[in-house]
């Protein structure tokens, strides 16, 4: 890539960008966009414009973002989103504003949550984005003098202004070899190591007050009441599963033990309620198409009709929402009855057992309870909304070979994924499309169409492989038999990192410098290091093109959110019938923290490991968080509306990733330095290495127990009296086995808890 | 080494072997030896001789060591013994009477505790006997048949008899190079791995029982109803330290909690009632000659005296009783007035909290309290025996490096240990005897004691060390900041078994091999193969001879107790007066854990990493184990007292170092069939040591935590109603702060709960 091109894309995506921020600013003043623009706002009951009343400014929602404060992030988006911040770059300024709000009359704990001179560090910490600023303060100054004011043997023409030279000479590449000068690079990767250390360590310790604020807020939430039980040995013969859960834990929990409700076998009863479902959609659907009908047409309307075979294409016409009524009368009693045989005959080797105070759930949660370990495994329960139902009976062993099976799958998907996608470029090309698809050729044969099908159709395969990618994860998670979907998120985040910084990262810079070097290898033996040399700020520039594109046109489209916005106009205009299909359309999503944080952690990686070899790339990768911060924090306090909350639980695997960065970062120099550069001081790197090491062995024994588990002064927290077990004791009910229209009758909610009566309860 | 010196050795061995058996055999019958072949059933109030009564028969200890049941152990010698008696080779077929004498009315823990099954198979497992038997088995009839009768080019002279290359013929340094016949070896070596994971599995199935069983006991044991809380945060102003723990516990625990006991600085303390402790053996003891002169002498005795200055050389002559009572008196009421000091004005971040029950002490045991990992970290107490009250108030910091340290301190000890030795080695000869201990000069001058004095002195430095050794590290692992001697002992054994592996074993073996492969490299680098081929048969022939050596004469002074005997009588005749003193002369010690089970793993590790070289070791190591179950059996029965338990605690220490024994096999076979041998399959090796890795994170995975906590089940058993708490507390407190004198009174033990009728309770 030369200079000019450089520039060339940075401009284009510059221009996509400016382009982006003023559709959006004109786009978002619309109140028909609303419910784009504010769908958590409106979601929540406020006014969408609230805020914005008196200032038509256009830069107004990054006033609002900065100004915003952490309480009201996690009042907007919950706890993940205020962590997702503070690993993009948060400041925690105003969390005390949090604190202050709950009610917390042990001074113990206050004291804890708080240690008055970490609060002040806490506020200047901004986890990547704070290491890049860490990192660039130090690096730029110092090191793109030193590499350019080196003389250079062999760059002749570095004097000709403005060409892409000039951009080389700033890297470490112009460094002579064996150059005493490379003792700066080598202190800046320490420096870099040290900013590091010190960011997240900082950020761990804000990250677990967040989840402990949060999580000792006086809001009863029902998972902090409960454990989920998994492994249950088999009752004894004659005993129902749920008298043997309720035994065994009444034994062990005598005081605090308050009911329990086992897992069933759902499949059927959800078959037949999604049925339900539809045909109400269907009947709401048809009678708002009769209801407008009236005012249009003739005065009596036209009852929508429909055929009821194959697609609704074919069989017997019959009036739609007679044929809906008779459906759903139809099904009642069918859901009705096949409820009952659920909870009767379809109980599963686990459940959910409730406590009545939050601390002995917590203490429970953390306790052993079986001697071995494949009995009996209690953990703290998910939140009712991300439990995965249908993986909570697998077994112990199961669950075991399973993950062992996706890890072997997602080690060949890894290292294979480019094979597959290889195979299908190869078949799409325009002379295959004209050979199979005879009738395209006349459009195929115009040039200009021809130029673009063969630029873009051998990506095709790319880009369709790579859409599937996390979709294909996400199931290869949840096929592990993961108890929740946050952490089906997170085991799907894990993976796509391993993906992504293995096929792009390596593959575009060691990858392909390797495979270019081998070749030089067979023919000039001689030339190998000098062409790594080369190729490696080769990449550099490469990777800057990326970084730019992701933050330009990637933030453009996320902020201006122009793909929804087109959407949801077109199913408005033709598809939405009633008022729940508009609620739909426009229904925001969450975060996407499965596909978000491996693409940043990828940024991550790349301005790491190109900080000192191309100093340059600092300030691309602070734009890039920097933005993203911006952005994320509008569309979390805005758009988007979590799906779960798991307080912040994503953070440990953020940071663990953050170090594996760290130390691919230390590593790559170690032999960059070493091989390349030929300095002879290169081992002193070794230590650095060995000390990250030590930090992630450390932070992780320092920090992680109390983050995974709830300890007990903050379970203890918030207020004493019992809440209404019973309500939450109901939220965990599956949709498909609770009966809203009989809501008064007690014979669904009670087949459960049937077996209570016979106790002494 | 040629043959006939190994056959002196053995002979040797045997004989002296012999010799201490019939001395065993005839001492133990003498009325007057019973304390020392009996102490512990004396000490347990039973008959020494009940079981023996009409057998004089000479081998009656090995039928009653044989026949007695695991619960027999356990009552004798506790879980430890029973742990380590399964670790050598202990059967557990009779280990049912032990839970059917137990009080279990819950079905699902004796469904837990015991599964069928597995009692069968339970029923063979020795552990590492029954390693070695399955090893023998297999490997005896099929690789000692393959090796000799392998055609051998380069040992011409196989066919002379009686030889030293008859022995030789049996190993695999006599099968050819690449030779096909490897194949059997390389099976071995999977047939022994899968043996150990298989047998290692079983024991600690049988030890997790074990060590539930034993706890489900009714009997009360204090340290079940408390935990140890260490790392307490600074009280705030004015708040005592008791009133702080107990308002943290109170609030966190507000049904279960009973009391705290906090930590003091009892130096001084314990100091002062050294002293009268020693002020009340004198007076005891001139007491008894007192009236002992009464007898002989004079009818009004002679008083004894005793001078009062330096080591009671010089100084006033006074009247020992007389002076003895006055010290008494006058510290008596200094040791009171330093009591309420300590308790008072002494406490330090540290404290044991007491639960009313059970469970409720076992999960605040296991249930994170405090958000910070370095404050309020709880753990299951230790027995008050075993609490090293000193090591309690060591903050989470100063531990972590005071352990850092320790560890450094062991490396540079192992690694260098040899050279102090081999400094004063060359300082302790003949020569340097003469020159700066002239007075010796004419007893050295003589032929016979200079022969022996050059043949021992310099060895002597080695035994000095060597005894040294063990309490050094003692030391060391308890300025570790470790809370409990068990764990002492654990840490202790863990740094001897490294210790003893590196220099014996590797020492021996590689070392020598190597240092002398290193000359041969030097003069004729072409040897060096066929010299370390050569070097580890010849270290076989030496650890043959070794393991007869510690089996024969070992065992041999174990069992026989000549030591312990002759102290006793020379003790009793010219320094006991009384009858405490000659109750301290013969009381019993432990097993000694801390470097009986490195020595014992050292010996697993020559056996089984010679197992496939000279598989003639087998039927040695099988002796050692099998006759040294026999042994700790007896020992266990009659002589050990323990001086704590720890419900079998070492059992995870053991196991991983047995599977570290088997690592260092598979690498060291690795090794030498891949590179000696030139085996061109030596890499299906590469599997099993994979396989090893992974054995041990899945039983580690499986066992460890349910091990190392109490698992809730375990902890409900037994008598729901609350036993006297004041007694388990009193149980607590050190004998310093006690007062027997006082009984009555409530001065003292209430000092420490003085805070507690201030409060609620």
């Amino acid at each position: 890539m030369d200079f000019s091109s450089f520039v060339t894309s940075l401009g284009t995506s510059f221009i996509i960008f400016v382009v982006l921020m003023l559709a959006f600013t004109w786009l978002q003043r619309k109140p028909g966009n609303a419910v784009i623009y504010y769908p958590n706002r409106i979601l929540r009951g406020l006014d969408p414009l609230e805020g914005r009343i008196g200032t038509r400014n256009p830069l107004a929602w990054i006033r609002e973002a900065v100004r915003a404060s952490e309480a009201d992030v996690i009042a907007a988006a919950g706890v993940d989103a205020a962590v997702y911040l503070v690993f993009v770059g948060s400041d925690s300024s105003s969390s005390k504003n949090l604190f202050d709000s709950v009610n917390t009359d042990n001074p113990v704990v206050i004291d804890c949550v708080f240690m008055g001179s970490s609060q002040v560090i806490c506020s200047f910490i901004h986890a990547v984005l704070a290491i890049l600023v860490l990192s660039g303060i130090v690096l730029l100054p110092i090191l793109l003098p030193v590499a350019s004011t080196e003389p250079a043997p062999f760059s002749t023409d570095s004097n000709s202004e403005g060409s892409f030279k000039n951009l080389d000479k700033l890297t470490m590449g112009h460094v002579n070899k064996r150059s005493p000068r490379l003792w700066a690079f080598l202190l800046g990767i320490y420096w870099v190591s040290f900013a590091t250390y010190y960011v997240l360590w900082k950020a761990y310790e804000h990250v677990t007050d967040l989840r402990a604020g949060a999580k000792i807020s006086p809001e009863v939430r029902p998972e902090e009441f409960a454990v989920l039980v998994r492994d249950i040995p088999a009752a004894a013969a004659g005993q129902s599963m749920k008298d043997h859960v309720e035994s065994y834990f009444r034994s062990l929990h005598p005081e605090t033990f308050y009911k329990s409700m086992v897992v069933t076998d759902n499949k059927e009863a959800d078959k037949i309620w999604a049925e339900i479902d539809g045909y109400k959609k269907k009947l709401a659907r048809a009678e708002a198409v009769y209801a407008k009908s009236k005012t249009t047409g003739n005065p009596e309307g036209m009852r929508p009709t429909n055929r009821i075979g194959f697609l609704g294409l074919t069989g017997e016409k019959v009036d739609t929402i007679e044929h809906c009524n008779e459906k759903i009368k139809e099904l009642v009693p069918k859901l009705e009855a096949e409820q009952s045989t659920t909870l009767r005959e379809k109980q599963k080797q686990a459940a959910i057992v409730f406590f009545n105070s939050k601390p002995a759930a917590a203490s429970a949660a953390q306790t052993i309870h079986s001697q071995k370990i494949d009995r009996w495994t209690v953990i703290e329960a998910p939140e009712p909304r991300q439990l995965i139902w249908t993986n909570l009976p697998k077994k112990f062993y199961e669950r075991r070979i399973r993950s062992l099976g996706v890890y072997g799958i997602v080690f060949l998907t890894v290292c294979f994924y480019m094979i597959p996608i290889a195979f299908v470029s190869g078949f799409t090309t325009v002379q295959n499309l004209k050979k199979y698809l005879p009738f395209t050729k006349k459009i195929v044969d115009q040039p200009e169409i021809r130029t673009v099908l063969e630029a873009y159709l051998p990506q095709i395969a790319l880009i369709v492989f790579m859409a599937l990618l996390p979709s294909f994860l996400m199931f290869l998670s949840k096929a592990e038999g993961i108890p929740s979907e946050s952490h089906v998120v997170r085991a799907t985040s894990g993976k796509y990192f391993y993906f992504i910084v293995f096929n792009v990262f390596l593959g575009v810079t060691i990858g392909g410098a390797l495979i270019d070097s081998l070749k030089t290898l067979v023919n000039h033996p001689g030339d190998i290091t000098s062409l790594l040399g080369e190729s490696l700020p080769k990449s550099a520039t490469f990777f800057l093109t990326y970084v730019a594109l992701k933050f330009f046109v990637g933030y453009g489209l996320e902020l201006s959110r122009v793909v929804p916005l087109i959407i949801f106009h077109l199913k408005k205009r033709y598809l939405c019938k009633t008022e729940a299909e508009v609620k739909e359309a426009w229904a925001p999503c969450d975060f996407g923290y499965a596909t978000r944080i491996p693409n940043d952690m990828l940024i991550v990686t790349i301005v790491l490991c190109y900080s000192v070899i191309a100093p340059i790339i600092i300030p691309f990768g602070v734009v890039y968080f920097g933005l993203g911060w911006l952005i994320a924090r509008n569309q979390a306090l805005k758009v988007y509306v979590p799906s779960y909350e798991s307080y912040g639980q994503m953070w440990p695997h953020m940071y663990l990733r953050i170090i594996a960065s760290l130390i691919v970062y230390q590593v790559t120099m170690f032999g960059y330095i070493g091989l390349l550069r030929e300095f002879f001081y290169a081992p002193l790197l070794i230590p650095i290495i060995v000390a990250s090491f030590i930090f992630a062995y450390v932070c992780q024994k320092h920090f992680y127990l109390a983050f995974f588990h709830n300890p007990l002064e903050v379970a203890s927290q918030g207020k004493k009296e019992i809440p209404n077990m019973e309500a939450i004791y109901t939220a965990f009910i599956p949709q498909c086995l609770t009966n809203d229209k009989f809501e008064g009758g007690d014979q669904f909610e009670d087949a459960r808890s049937q077996s209570l009566r016979t106790t002494s309860f």
